[in-house]
């Protein structure tokens, strides 16, 4: 992004638009959410799979301390891109409002309600004084309870950006390299699903991989998935990633 | 807009005033509504019609969580235009303020009532520091509820602009390409209303049409209408679309 | 206003003189009241007529809800120039003083009781940091209550202006046009009320065509009357403003 | 007053003092009181006597309604020149003091008390941030009461600067013109009180003709008087004024 | 005090510091205590003198209200300099300390516990934003009690200067002409104390009149004295201060 | 790090992105770590150590109270670089929310969980205004307790940044020099543990030794170990660190 | 120091780092601390001895009432350099924690506590706006109780320096000419304490002496010693000061 002198007289604050009605800090703050490693979603026929790529700067950091998705719920997750530090202050509210709502509803929350929650939160700090904008985008996967008796959840996927709007989507990419996943997706997918989970992992790796200057790693991956029918969250192996990076390049 | 150096001075916050009495702010904060696809508003013989363009950037997205047009209560509708995330914010007030009047009153708000809260709500931000102007507007459709004994409520239709002043309209449009769908309502209606409310879905369609480079595309679209006689909000599904747009067409 | 380099140091906010000793952020929010289209007040024989020009942009506008005069209580109502949004907050103080008032005291507000409170409100917002004077007018007309026995109320007609300050007026212009209407009064009226509210309502619309360009037209105008025998407020209709219209042209 | 560029770097605010110690906002404010159309108060053999110049902008306007001075309880009033919002607040504040001593000690406050409480009132508004200095200044003008039995009181007049600071008087001028009042005064009464009311009113009123250019008129002019014996504020009528100027000028 | 280019941007403000450690708003305000009219201190072998020249503008203006010494309690007294509304606000602290004392003990507050606590006071106002220094320095002269059964109380004298910084002082000036003050207290007493109380009170007249460019007048002088044996604090008439004056004179 | 123009003008605040979406302060910041001498943390086989140079300005100096490692609890010790006075504020946060664990839950905090309790509140000061960044990095070393009847803990070892994000590692450096230091370890461990307790302070000792320009002396180290059976913290004695060295020179 | 242009647009408050991670308000306050006349400290074999130089202006000033040395408990004082007032606050918070641990724990505050807390009190003004670092140093010295039965004390010595960090030494100095006596006490203590206490105060003002230009008065020194046994804090009358100075100079 290119600083030149008129935008510079509007970009030092949330409370103040630019003469053509732009908000350069949230600008701004998407800028660093392009500069984080990628997550990606995939809603899949049976549940909903969340990948990430890890930037593990040493054979001795801990990657797995590397928090790129988060467990939220039993049947919720997240998958951030972007500032670190902020997208975990995103996550703790996201893990309040899930648990404030079993508590008070005695029910698990719904995936767009609490994304919309989420985004309520982002939008406020880009309209007050004294804080900025979060330099963090997020993926909220999770499944909808399907009725009593019915069994069978609904997958649901959604993004937040740092304007703090909430968007729907079948497969979706936040941080580098999103403009050639969602081409990769648009292309792979044609509009519909990928099939089951393990089409959705694969797909979800596969959309990675794009941005990867050499294979990718499975320590370098996070890979969750939430299951439509049981309505929890599961974290793969690094051996169950391998197992599904070995049979892409076969 | 131009943004030459005697502006500059006097734009940069909520709580100064230009030496010929503007509020800059307020005016940027209403380019950013002319950035946003235009939502349009038609009130006809037995209710309203609201209806707005999405930009639907990939086909992955799911079009319905593109909100622009937002049930506020049983009654009661609101479209928007401009800074997604601000709307969304004034549409959460309007939810509260409709729901509070429900518990208190034991009967709906009435639209002006409404519109002129949330007015009062943008003005706030318009006035202090520590804070900036809604980059949004908003139409607020709905029915005042008929005497009792008398059935039938009446149609309401306001726009809500950043500056925080409410306006009553028979048909009106706010966002990108404005002027022109207000010439084409006042060529088209010459002052009346369009009839009933299928005349008025197709008016609201030509409408958005005009600003449009291609055919519209049912899941760019929303559409809803408010009906005087239930006083319910009911929103119109791809289908329906598909065949006001054919018939347009033909 | 020309925009010279010296005055600009001191024109940026309500804390600060210049060396001249002037507030220059209250004297732009009087060019914000300049820039509306003009509101007249007038003390009649047997009352109060408060006349208004409203900028209907389209014919598809509802006229009525451009508010330009407002009714406060029985025997009381406001008229505004300048920033609409702005004016609305100060009316939506008067309401919350004058229901206060009959709550606490059992008897309408004062009119110039209510004045004064509205221009301490108005003063405070030219002091204070964290704000912005407001960008509008307002003339107060109402009846001050006849002592019990006497029957007849006495007519008041107050202009409160940005700086906050009450002025009481037999007959006032403000917003655009305001030195050629009060000239028009002054020639016309050589001191005296014009008469009964009738002659007073024809001298209003005579003052508000001083500033029009072409004839005024009923939908563009708001007229009401307070009057001092009942102490209520009335709105003309359209029907009866084009009467007098008729009347003047004739 | 010359804005020469050394001082312009410490005159933007309450909270800061200029190499030399100055504080320029004040100064600023004095500038204001400055501006304003002059106020009087002479102390007689039987009391103090309050006078005031108006600008009357239209035979329209109700000169009653210009308030220059003001009552504040039964022994005591205020002049007030310079910006007249400002003056009216801090009327407002000697108003609940008088109100509050009354309730709390059961008798009139005294007039140097009063004067000391506007002062602290005023000063504070010139050390701390978020607000401006005063821009006007004050006479109070009052009887404090004599000891039971004795009956007579003791007249007293204070002036209250915008820096905060009283000053007792035995006659004094504040606002436009205020330099050459003092010297009218200072020739006149050589140090002495004038004598009794009438020649109190009169001398009032020949200092305020030092600053007109034209003859003064009666409805220009606010006169009061507070009776040392009676402990009571009256106004003069338009008719009373008119006679002394009568007297005047025989 | 030259306003160089490099000091200016560290001076507008308490919360900073400047690269050599100083912390010019406080300088500045040193300034202002330069600016004002001497008061001096002394102690006696029975007490304490304070001493201060008034500017009386005018023979119009009651001397007395000029406050540049005031009794803060029985036993305690407190001359000022400087921007005098500011030494106003410190005279009430004092006075709510004395008093609070009092209440709380039931014996008079030691005079070096007062003058550390309006140190104390002073010095918040150096370090914290939102305000300015005071722009006053002080004068505490009193009398510490004497222990039960002693009989006689030990006189004090402190200084408090803007910095928030007391100084206890034999003979002692605050405001204009201060060096030249200090040199004729050092060459006349040689570090001894004056005598008794009437020595003092010649010495400390001696020593305004050396910044006087004519002769003292008693109008133009403020004189009090704290008795260590009565631990009472006195004024001076006119005649008695005039006495002084002569037998000086002659 | 370079001061150009461009970054200057996104750099003083927490509350502002650069237009590429950095966080100057808290890059900054990050430099006040790497101007801090350096700590190490090595996890072992049977528990965590952790070293750290002290910069020993005086013989006069009592090393002990130059504080770079500090116990937080019997199972946990923090180790910090940079701004000495900000790390302290960090650790006193620790024992708090350690001795608050303790006391509502009856059982030590765990490791991952102390790190990031303080990797939020670090956050907090990067996002809001009114503040600054802290000027440090700190290394949680600790074991989190075994389950009942399995007896042996788990060595966890946590940097958190001046960003406020949380990192496991198995060996890490903090402060200046950590380039070559973590180079170093790498080299050294190739991806494994260093062994027992005593293998890990060698190893600790000598990765520390790799930024000294002379031989490591006793006192101006501080090394500390948690062991996983006791679960206890404890500190060397200058002799046992001086043993160290000695093995280590042979 | 220099203060060339890049600095200083880093410099003007707490809230920000420079691009290399300086806090340039803290350095600024230590050279407030440089500007003050040095205090030294020193640890004996029985106890810890605080002395101090004074600025005494004037031989009218009374000396004792400059304080730079303050008992703080009976077992603890606290030697300052640098702005007084500042310095006088943090004694203030000093006696309040000290006698809040008596009270709340029966026993004396232990001295490096007490310098953790202030240290503590130091750093909190140096990340916050709306306040200034403090400008000045302390010297905390005192004894540590005994065991029960053991009877004697432990001495500790703690320097607070403006950036918040407490360093403990044996012999220790702040203020003007620093460098020089810490080079001093190095080279005369080699390392260990001077002996008994009296010792211990003549190489206090050893120390001192290197900074002054003429020989030491002792109205111009304050010295004190904590007296392990006893753990008394005790202050040298002139006298004492006088023999010891002679015994130096024998």
């Amino acid at each position: 992004m290119d600083s030149s002198a008129p935008q510079q007289a509007y970009d030092r604050g949330n409370t103040i638009f630019s003469p053509d009605g732009r908000l350069y800090q949230v600008e701004y703050a998407r800028e660093a959410v392009e500069r984080g490693s990628p997550s990606v979603g995939v809603v899949t026929d049976d549940g909903v799979v969340l990948a990430a790529r890890k930037r593990v700067r040493s054979p001795l950091l801990e990657a797995d301390t590397i928090e790129k998705i988060h467990e939220v719920d039993d049947h919720l997750a997240i998958a951030s891109a972007g500032h670190a530090a902020d997208a975990r202050q995103l996550v703790d509210v996201a893990r309040r409002v899930a648990q404030h709502h079993r508590v008070r509803y005695g029910e698990p929350v719904g995936v767009e309600s609490l994304a919309t929650h989420l985004a309520d939160h982002v939008q406020e700090h880009t309209q007050t004084g004294g804080s900025r904008p979060f330099g963090a985008a997020l993926l909220v996967g999770g499944v909808d309870p399907g009725r009593p008796g019915e069994g069978v959840g609904q997958p649901r996927l959604f993004e937040v950006d740092p304007s703090g709007t909430p968007y729907g989507w079948r497969a979706v990419s936040i941080g580098n390299g999103t403009d050639g996943i969602r081409r990769f997706f648009e292309d792979r997918l044609e509009g519909d699903l990928p099939g089951e989970t393990q089409r959705g992992i694969a797909t979800a790796l596969e959309a990675l991989a794009t941005t990867a200057e050499s294979d990718l790693e499975p320590e370098s991956l996070d890979v969750w998935t939430i299951d439509s029918d049981a309505a929890t969250v599961e974290r793969l192996s690094a051996d169950e990633i391998a197992a599904v990076l070995a049979e892409l390049e076969s």
